[in-house]
């Protein structure tokens, strides 16, 4: 099908910038999509930095991708907005995603690293609004922590929609890095006695634990019996 | 001993700062100088912010704490600290560590949430330029991902101690959060059909692999092995 033209795809990939071009270890970068895509999906939680007085603040929260936008949960997102000028105006971001996945123990200290994945991505954050676009925000959120879950819960009624406040981040300037692979020792440190090797990261879940006040007969769902 | 003068012993608790008091969620808030450092020293990665060109950058890095003082490493410092505008002014960051340690699936979207711990720390940091605390820096930095590990490893040389950036940042606006526990659902929700409890993460690690080019007869050393 070489040469079909596909205008309502996106491009493979982002354009980097001068903001998402490391100074250091540049072959480590990434702008492939869907590569973005998948280290964004793995994670449940990011670091969401903004400018509060002219100072760095980097919060945890709990975010989800719907397309090529990320949308982050109030509760640390009430500080943010807070601090913006408004809706209109928009927060400046900084949204950064980490798997670490293996300790690598090289024979030097100077060779010791991990292997990681990481996102990291730059734009102006904004407060959802539109009432649909909120409840499809909020069962995006809860479906990126448990996929399959947004339709096995209580949905949320008036009150708590209030009560929760949801920002956008569309994915613009977007870079991932990665490190991945064996020990990178110098060929002069081959010899040495130290054991060198990668200790790769438990991953997963446990087995669930149900609430104590569980009504009779309510098993573990599929969705999560599979994890 | 109650009323016995400990001079030289600090304060259990970090002092509390309009930083780091939390708008949202204070009662999960902690000061606590033992749980900060517990929750610091498991993690191997942090995520660093700074501002540049008035936005904010957060990047994940190796840190290590020694004290009531943490070390960054330079594969990312690098960036921050020639933004500075010298070693005297510092870099203003703020450095924060999360645990995901469970999902929590309450029977209302509305309460779903994770179990996490986290540590946020504001200040400044400096380039680390005394031999010495750069030397005993990178000792901590490889102790750090796996305690021990230090002494079973060739020491840096010159060219690779100046090839190495480390900035230091002391621990003195600092605050711990975490949510543990279990769901949270309102009293009329308990009877419904929905599955509801924690889904607790894996932790610790894989079995070590070796690097094929290991000199033979090294065995894992112990405090691998332990893990």
């Amino acid at each position: 099908m070489q040469g079909t033209a596909q205008p309502t795809s996106q491009p493979t990939a982002y354009t980097p910038t001068d903001r998402t071009v490391p100074t250091r270890s540049a072959e480590r970068a990434s702008y492939d999509r869907e590569l973005v895509h998948a280290i964004l999906d793995e994670a449940c939680v990011c670091h969401l930095g903004f400018v509060r007085d002219g100072r760095p603040v980097v919060l945890p929260t709990l975010f989800a991708r719907v397309g090529e936008r990320l949308y982050v949960h109030g509760s640390t997102g009430s500080r943010p907005l807070r601090t913006t000028g408004g809706e209109e105006q928009g927060l400046a971001v900084c949204l950064t995603v980490t798997h670490v996945d293996a300790l690598v123990l090289a024979r030097s200290a100077f060779h010791h690293s991990v292997n990681y994945r990481s996102v990291v991505v730059h734009g102006t954050a904004h407060d959802v609004t539109d009432p649909g676009e909120k409840t499809a925000a909020l069962e995006a959120l809860v479906d990126h922590v448990v996929p399959g879950r947004a339709a096995d819960s209580r949905p949320p009624n008036k009150k708590e929609l209030a009560a929760t406040a949801v920002i956008r981040l569309d994915l613009g300037e977007v870079s991932a890095k990665l490190r991945t692979g064996g020990v990178n020792d110098e060929p002069e440190d081959l010899g040495l006695p130290h054991w060198a090797g990668v200790v790769p990261l438990r991953k997963g879940y446990e087995a669930p634990v149900a609430d104590a006040a569980l009504a009779p007969g309510t098993e573990v769902p599929d969705y999560l019996a599979g994890r």
